[in-house]
């Protein structure tokens, strides 16, 4: 067995975490690069123990990471704004690609990854959505969508809210990322996609309020949104995302068709311990998308590496996220001008 | 102890109900005449070995049945459409009136009700929101009103949920309902007014669809909706209200603050048993709203029974129905138009 | 319709719940008469509003109140030293009894109650184990006994937990309650005879610990016990019955069949909140059997009250409780001494 | 980095999965052979691709596996009646040896090891309680131990209940387990060790019931079994196995302080699915301890190679499973008897 070798860009939180699923349990793969572009995180790279136990390159230069020896594929996990440059030097250097969603905050741009990939069918180009790879959301999707076990599938609830942050992080980070539509609810859209057979747009509205970051005004944000989406044919999706939860990341997610319903983590827990004491019982819930999704952003890697290593079909394409994105863009827009935005037959704003 | 004479108008499902809770559940009470207009209604009264051994006269008219001998107090649990006629005529002859929700379809009328009440300040003029009396409900509004225990309230999330019910009966009956949002979401948006401290609604938008009843088409109505209402200083409410439901009445509300989130009802259990076999763990959910609001409704008829018979304020005053009405009628007109629909600062549609 | 003219003897904690059950619940009972032999609940009862409004005489002696005018029943709410003594009077007298459990901690003397009620065909004298009317447990024996959900049943857990009292009530009247396994478990056992078929029992044996109420060992009990029955033909049953909970009054049973289990109140639940914030997601648990039993104690009632005024069976007839207290007893022999207690097929102490 | 070469000994259903989270999930591990007396295992084993991929040589002979070239560790997987043979043998050969729970079911045997371990204090020698390094019970463990969140704990409650296999397979292995107590309760006893502090056995007793392989019978064995075990300074502990579960796996512990109670799994679930339809709302239950418990093996790999390669304790030496076991054992003669078993305050069996 050789394995694939692979290297991260992007050493932020979830960079770091990239490394650790790709060195820990993704046994066909062998990280030979890391790169980052802060001086921080090159330092805590160039000194970490681990990388240097297990031969792990550090650059701080893109460019040059990509001409690392041998080097066959990149997992791009830098901020939003990147990643459709990124993707496309990849690309042209003929690596493969997994990058993280969104694949950018421009239709255009990600449009233009799209067709890049599409030139190069030998190489493995693969949209980042780790909920696909969530053994919850698979279980569900089989029900669904192999064995029938809801009828007809018509309508979709799904949030994303995230523990609040007030180190200032996430503020920081936030005026990069195109929105909160764009950065959260994107998952529950794709994930709605999915359920619901991929229907087409039709109306969307959106609003939202500013409860604990008054500084995401200036980038047309806001911490806590809710949108809904009609699609032609009578289906509907609906979302809350929020950047302000106190209990934790709560991620859930309702599919109901005409003869039941499925109940993706309605009730959040960070594991299977309850305390009872004098406030009653209560459980824990994860701090973060970490916690909820580490196995499945493993299963997302070794899936990716069987797909390069035997030329199989990516599980994800990146096509799939431009539908995704479109609908993301337009419950921003009409967050921010407070009117309905309406889809042609097509799928095409009008 | 001189108990409080009252009738009951309507012998349909709910008056039933509603007969059998002042019997067994409101002590300070005698039912001393019910009526109806519906012949088997009237033969299944009058039939009745219970109603015989409590002495309850039977109408078969609404205006004779006012003008039975001491009769202090009028429940209305009739058809919608009639409850404006039937509060006003009670309340001309001078008798309390409890009317169940809401008053009217039509706006004018059901102020035209609250105006009456209001020459009457010596009557109690009650507006019947059942959930505004369920021990679950006043946990949460203690808890987010009195103790703040979520900090400031922002977003509420509430759902209407029905079981199907393939018998017809519910189509039959919903043309005179005035639309799903104005049946049903009705609670929820007295619930967001409660609990976010009655703010002042900005816009809203709606959509729907039609999946088991397509008979409802022709009344303008659908038989699954969601409705998002923002309103003036940030807060927001979104709801989702359903007649298709496959495993039971899932009537719940989440109420979202700055420093937590409430819960009422988010997974609904009939009682507390679950049974384990080859099909995993399972409970089962209340079938209507009866059975997961048979207590409110009681504690509901005897604080409206103490209010009057002690000459308090009754607990919810028909006035406080009329905003309610409002935005589900703005709900129902955006389901039917597709536009938002929007309100000045002071809530008057614009 | 001439309502039961029922008397309340003892005004403890509960004995003031069973007047009220009665008052509110119970439309088919009068309450004419309470009765106490302590000062202080004397008191309380001669100026209570409620008990002048609804015309309760007060009695401070048991044999006086049985003379009451047209009394033809009593509820028997003391404490267990004195229930077969009063039971034994009421009959004499020609009442019909509902009396808490445990009839008595003497076998001897609960035989003699169940003899006098032999006697006296005409009167309807039930043992008030309270959890056999409780939603859940009825929902519970239908599953088991007549749908034949978990196919033959043959395990049962069961617990009676109460809330820590560091009051000192609790230790003051736990003289004279029998000991653990008699004053609490005693429900676990019935529900075990109930859910299982009454088997005979074939041995026992039990431990405890003493954490919190010191007290107790004066008394030869402990406030934490775990006890286990072995039936003949091969059934188990097994308990666990704490006075010092933290959390609240925690009490269920687990029925286990061999094709399934049914859970009653495995997760004990004050109501239908959830309150999320940075301890996690959280409800609160019952503090007192009151507030799980409430509903129970008023189905008792009536149930009682039905089978006096239209003469049909008592639901749980006072033989019940005899090897219900047998059983106690033993695990409490076996408690005192760490021997396993034995008996014969025909279910005779060996 | 030199991972550390390592051989799996045992290739039934847990022998193969340990090979793949060695494989998947133990980076620092390097699987080079693997062990099975079975003819069907051994085929199996030399005609996986995967095996070949990752060059694994599979050996027929326990002896010549244990002279593979640059063989460092040995993963006993093999029936329990093997254990302390194999483990000596490992020991012998100079090679660190973790060995699945129980060493033996003869202490005297079991104690052989120990001594052996003993004396080769190079050697890492590691008794397999997987549950120990399970993410949920390591939480309970910092909450009880370190955080004090329930005070002095003084009771445990735990179960071990299996799915039933009606295959004939389980039949088959049960007669070289040494018991109910023995194979199941064991992981209780160990937790329950683990969370009281490691008190002192003072008496114990158990009973149980055959429901639905009647061949135990000839082992002395039961299907169902329920044991209590009192410790010196007044702690309990009790237990459930079960080998005929209907609905899953389900493997829960509660330890109970002065001042709270934990809960681990209590409601076992697979996944974070729940399907609501006609029949209520359910989830379903993972169907072996593998799928609950599959994180702690990898951890518990992890653990033992890092005790290697670094040179630290392990994590859990082999003399803990010494008192487990001769609890365990006390429990089946009590079983077998129905006598109370006692100990001294030395632990010693009188």
């Amino acid at each position: 067995m050789t394995p694939l070798k692979i290297a991260v860009v992007g050493l932020g939180r979830m960079g770091k975490r990239h490394v650790y699923t790709l060195l820990y349990k993704v046994p066909r793969v062998e990280v030979v690069a890391v790169c980052s572009t802060e001086a921080h995180e090159i330092d805590w790279a160039k000194n970490n123990a681990e990388y240097k136990e297990f031969g792990i390159s550090v650059y701080d230069n893109y460019d040059k990471m990509l001409s690392h020896p041998g080097l066959q594929a990149v997992w791009i996990s830098t901020s939003t704004d990147v990643h459709a440059s990124q993707s496309l030097g990849a690309i042209a250097k003929g690596l493969h690609v997994l990058c993280e969603k969104p694949l950018s905050t421009d239709l255009a741009e990600a449009q233009s990854v799209v067709e890049a990939a599409r030139k190069h069918p030998d190489l493995k180009v693969m949209a980042g959505f780790s909920r696909r790879f969530d053994a919850s959301y698979r279980d569900a999707a089989v029900k669904v969508r192999e064995q029938g076990a809801i009828g007809s599938p018509f309508l979709v609830r799904s949030n994303t809210c995230d523990l609040l942050d007030d180190t200032g992080f996430f503020v920081k980070y936030a005026k990069r990322n195109g929105g909160i539509f764009v950065d959260c609810t994107i998952h529950d859209i794709d994930l709605s996609l999915w359920f619901l057979g991929n229907p087409t747009p039709k109306a969307c509205w959106a609003t939202g309020t500013l409860q604990h970051h008054p500084e995401l005004k200036e980038a047309n944000d806001v911490d806590n949104a809710v949108g809904v989406v009609e699609f032609w044919g009578g289906k509907i999706a609906y979302f809350y995302s929020s950047r302000t939860q106190a209990h934790g990341h709560d991620v859930c997610t309702e599919i109901t068709g005409t003869t039941g319903k499925i109940m993706v983590n309605v009730i959040p827990k960070a594991n299977n311990v309850v305390v009872a004491d004098r406030l009653g019982m209560r459980h824990e819930v994860q701090p973060e998308y970490w916690q909820r999704f580490e196995d499945a952003f493993a299963l997302e890697a070794n899936e990716f590496a069987d797909s390069v290593l035997n030329d199989k079909p990516v599980p994800l394409p990146m096509e799939a996220g431009i539908m995704v994105m479109k609908i993301g863009r337009a419950l921003q827009d009409a967050l921010n001008t407070g009117e309905v935005v309406r889809f042609n037959e097509k799928g095409e704003r009008i």
